[in-house]
């Protein structure tokens, strides 16, 4: 199936907002195996859009719109979509129904405006949208789709997954299951050359590496009769994936470095207690970020300034003075002292140089010293990252939340062997 | 002059990218009066592409394409413009200089494929690219112009700030000035409410408002024949733009709130400690975010656990049990507590419920009490938001950090006050 993508909106042409529809739809059909030809972006203007509906048309067996389905007069892509396939407008029953018990639940007054939201060219099909007013549209003629998918990413994104993946698989005559796995501390190129043969030689399940916030994923896709048999096909590839890669893979869907750190953790009965200096509580808050973290964390301390290394984690001034903040022993002495503050298992201590001034020939910017303290042991690492403040302060706080989820994973290990 | 966008790479046809400088361009575009007709992308496929230049041709005016302008064979966008425009392709002997020279400095092996990323459409211009290897391309015949950038956006902005802009800008006979303010606690559609009769009558300077990570800006844009008469056409606006928002604007281009409170703080010799618990950190994490700010912050308190509010801040254990950690008289003893334990001028205290869980029908998921000290003084402010617990905790940091830019601003109006 060959597929075009006409994004509809003035504030597109204008650049008041970027198009992550148009991606995130991109990204879905290649994983579905549908073919991208073309993607075009008018402005809300009748003649325009009607122009690249039927030029689109010529290409594709699929045309997919986004937006200008809204209530007012310049939404006009359900019209335009009517007029070019040759198909009136007809009144969708339980779409119009659906728009009625939304207002009701908002208290808003509902407008005879909000009526031509529920239109949809004869014959078709209303897509639900339990995330707004507007219904999408799916019509057919001479084997030929227009599918027509609201402008608000939160309304497009489960409409094409709730909606659309049905139709689509329809078509497929099956089912499509989607995984995403997330990686730590491995860059794009080095996933890409451990599973260079898997990528090159997919098809049923199919692989993408993708980068996403700054983390390498991989997209495992696959196609099959019914959910039984994609999970049958799937369990291989990801027993495969899981050999090739090893702990680097860290969670799925959902998951963050974070909130598997705090999964871990409570699965332990530990606790992990913090104290920052160039990271300035970015840790901390990353692992508060998790719904629960109350269970495993109860002190963080941002201790910028030497006197607070010294008063509340009892680093030594003379310590201070001789080796300077930015030092491993500092860095051991804030690890030790926060966990001995916060009666806690583990504790992390943290100093560097995040810059972009501050720097030294001998200790430059992007220095950092980061310190792991459990019981009475303590390891200390020396990294020095490149890049800017804001770089060299994430990458210490993912380095941490790796090096801890690192450490849990063995001491399960050890607990495991010891239990057998 | 009416111009259109093609975005060439498969990539994006894939969704493996979102398309972030066709955004960017357009933006820009509209800021400098020129009208964008069409946005259209294509794959790495050479009749595709030539197909595309073709039609764009045919409506505009100005036709930019963004990529293909690598050193490999499937990047065949300057050979395609050249083309279409039925120009030769020739080696430009600066542009093969610059790429000389940048992979000396690299210490890179330079191959002959390299070669063609000088080469431009005979009388066209090469656009110096100091960010990167591939020259950009400006060619004009007929009336029409055809314009190549390269695909990454750190090379394609500054090469159309510093290069594009001023062949525009001839064009336009003048130069093109443009600025953003940026505005705190107020919402798009209120700040529009304000401006409205300027965004109707807006001519030169435009003023363009739009949200940027969760932040309403106004980007201002004038043309004028020099820069002294842009800054006299833009004066007057901003004026009455502050007339208008008051200190609702909180700063411009690179400000960050943060980064102006630290700024205030500073210019008062003046220093804050922070007391958080449902904010875990974000607030301290967002003051180090600015270069310089251990000269305003030394302490900064993640107090999760009761325990940590006992022990570290000095809240009374009766308070806690009596109140509940949720509570008014428990965020004025955190705020006054880091206060004394930092010894800082300013103290700020959070105490909140972020959910999802934990919320009771007495206090609600998104109830937060906030506690700003200052020398004596206490002020708490009951808050309530919506929202998830992302944007619960990043509502919270906004507010403390808007309130705190507030009374230092009204004690600098004071201060001038007593000196006049």
């Amino acid at each position: 199936m060959k597929a075009e993508i006409i994004s509809v909106g003035t504030e597109l042409l204008l650049g008041q907002i970027v198009d992550t529809n148009a991606a995130f739809l991109a990204r879905r059909l290649a994983e579905l195996g549908v073919e991208l030809y073309r993607r075009v972006t008018v402005g809300d203007n009748p003649e325009r859009l009607k122009k690249a509906l039927q030029e689109a048309l010529q290409r594709a067996d699929l045309v997919i719109t986004i937006g200008g389905l809204g209530p007012t007069d310049d939404d006009l892509t359900r019209e335009m979509a009517a007029e070019v396939m040759g198909l009136p407008l007809v009144l969708d029953q339980a779409a119009w129904e659906d728009i009625q018990t939304y207002f009701r639940k908002l208290n808003r007054p509902l407008t005879e405006n909000n009526k031509k939201q529920a239109q949809i060219p004869q014959g078709g099909k209303a897509l639900a949208n339990r995330w707004g007013t507007a219904a999408g549209v799916w019509a057919e003629k001479d084997g030929k789709c227009v599918l027509c998918l609201p402008g608000p990413p939160k309304e497009l994104e489960p409409m094409f997954e709730e909606e659309v993946l049905p139709l689509l698989a329809a078509r497929a005559q099956g089912t499509i299951t989607s995984t995403v796995l997330k990686i730590a501390s491995l860059g794009e190129s080095l996933v890409a050359e451990k599973i260079s043969d898997l990528l090159r030689e997919q098809t049923n399940p199919t692989i993408a590496p993708l980068v996403q916030d700054g983390e390498v994923i991989l997209r495992l896709t696959s196609r099959a009769r019914d959910r039984e048999e994609a999970a049958r096909l799937m369990a291989p590839l990801e027993e495969e994936l899981h050999r090739r890669l090893g702990t680097a893979i860290y969670g799925r869907d959902g998951d963050t470095l974070a909130s598997v750190v705090v999964e871990l953790l409570a699965s332990f009965g530990q606790t992990l207690a913090t104290a920052e200096s160039c990271t300035g509580g970015l840790l901390a808050s990353r692992i508060t970020d998790v719904p629960g973290a109350s269970e495993v964390f109860g002190l963080g301390v941002v201790a910028y300034s030497n006197q607070a290394k010294e008063e509340l984690l009892g680093v030594p001034k003379e310590l201070l003075e001789k080796e300077g903040a930015v030092s491993s022993l500092v860095a051991e002495a804030m690890a030790k002292g926060i966990q001995k503050r916060a009666s806690s298992h583990w504790g992390i201590g943290i100093t560097g140089i995040a810059g972009p001034t501050g720097g030294t020939p001998q200790k430059p910017v992007g220095l950092v010293y980061l310190a792991l303290a459990r019981g009475k042991d303590c390891e200390v690492h020396k990294l020095h990252w490149p890049g800017s403040r804001e770089a060299v302060r994430r990458r210490t706080v993912n380095f941490a939340l790796d090096l801890l989820r690192q450490k849990l994973l063995r001491q399960e290990k050890n607990n495991q062997c010891r239990n057998n």
